[in-house]
């Protein structure tokens, strides 16, 4: 069984807390306990689990752009006419696959730990975000 | 099935191999080959394959410094008054999910490709990994 | 059930879209639909999701050399005798695990989303990818 969730979102450096919508779907997997497989979508969004509050985002995003800065010349300006190369490292870097435990049916994991979505591209786009057991 | 073992871990930077824990569990499951689902619980732990020796790893925290040093001026603590900022950063990008292959109930990978766990907080703490098919 | 690809890799920086390959496996699973899981065997590799053309390919590249760079003193030399120090960094801060949801036997995302291998390491290789729904 494969769930489909969509966010939508409003594009630079927004992010969402998922956590609850991947519990919501726990229930109808057949078994009450396994690992849930979840992924986001596309080429310039990452997905990770994290302690989510407003410091260690800033810091995430602050370390990405050390990284990468957002004003740099990136070669994929000159392949596609596109301003957002340093999205395409930053969900590359960050990654978009995440594993998330359930037993009886609800995440096996403490509050604290939650799932969130980062969109990096400079448009808002609708997201889409696949989850299986 | 999902199997859950405990890492009594020293916290900052400490390191330890599970590649045979994961082995071990193994021969639990209803099939004998598949892709294992190895996760660790937490927002300053790593969990990656790699090749495990002390110059890899030296170099692999090297680099994670480089990007995010211990000593900066974190919002994290601003936040939430803890000075784990670089931790949460660091486990950002190293990730917390991978996957391994298995035949015959035994691992399906060369002897050098090992599953490590990084913790990067600043306690001790026991460390939680959940193991599924 | 798990399939094996071998990709005769070129070694250092090359990069070879799978996409197609995990693509063919997927009539062959019991289900129609769900989330296939695929990896990448080694320490000196990454699988990644990814706009693939040419100027995403080389500024990721560039990032990588930026955080840990090709030529750099490295302690797995020390240890090791091998110059593929900075390869190790570089998959570990990349991965090598990836989720790819299916519908109807098929991809179930569009066709810029592709899954790209790529070698960091010095010499060519036979590579190995497992996947698994």
């Amino acid at each position: 069984m494969v769930v489909e969730i969509q966010i939508a979102s409003e594009g630079f450096n927004a992010h969402y807390d998922i956590t609850e919508q991947i519990a919501s779907v726990l229930p109808k997997f057949e078994t009450s306990e396994g690992i849930a497989k979840v992924l986001a979508v596309g080429s310039t969004v990452g997905l990770i689990s994290m302690r989510y509050e407003e410091g260690a985002v800033e810091d995430l995003l602050a370390a990405l752009e050390r990284i990468s800065p957002r004003e740099h010349d990136y070669a994929h300006y000159r392949t596609s006419n596109d301003l957002n190369g340093f999205a395409h490292v930053w969900s590359s870097i960050m990654g978009s696959s995440v594993l998330v435990p359930y037993k009886n049916s609800r995440l096996a994991v403490s509050h604290t730990h939650r799932i969130v979505l980062f969109d990096f591209d400079l448009q808002p786009a609708p997201r889409t975000i696949f989850i299986s057991n």
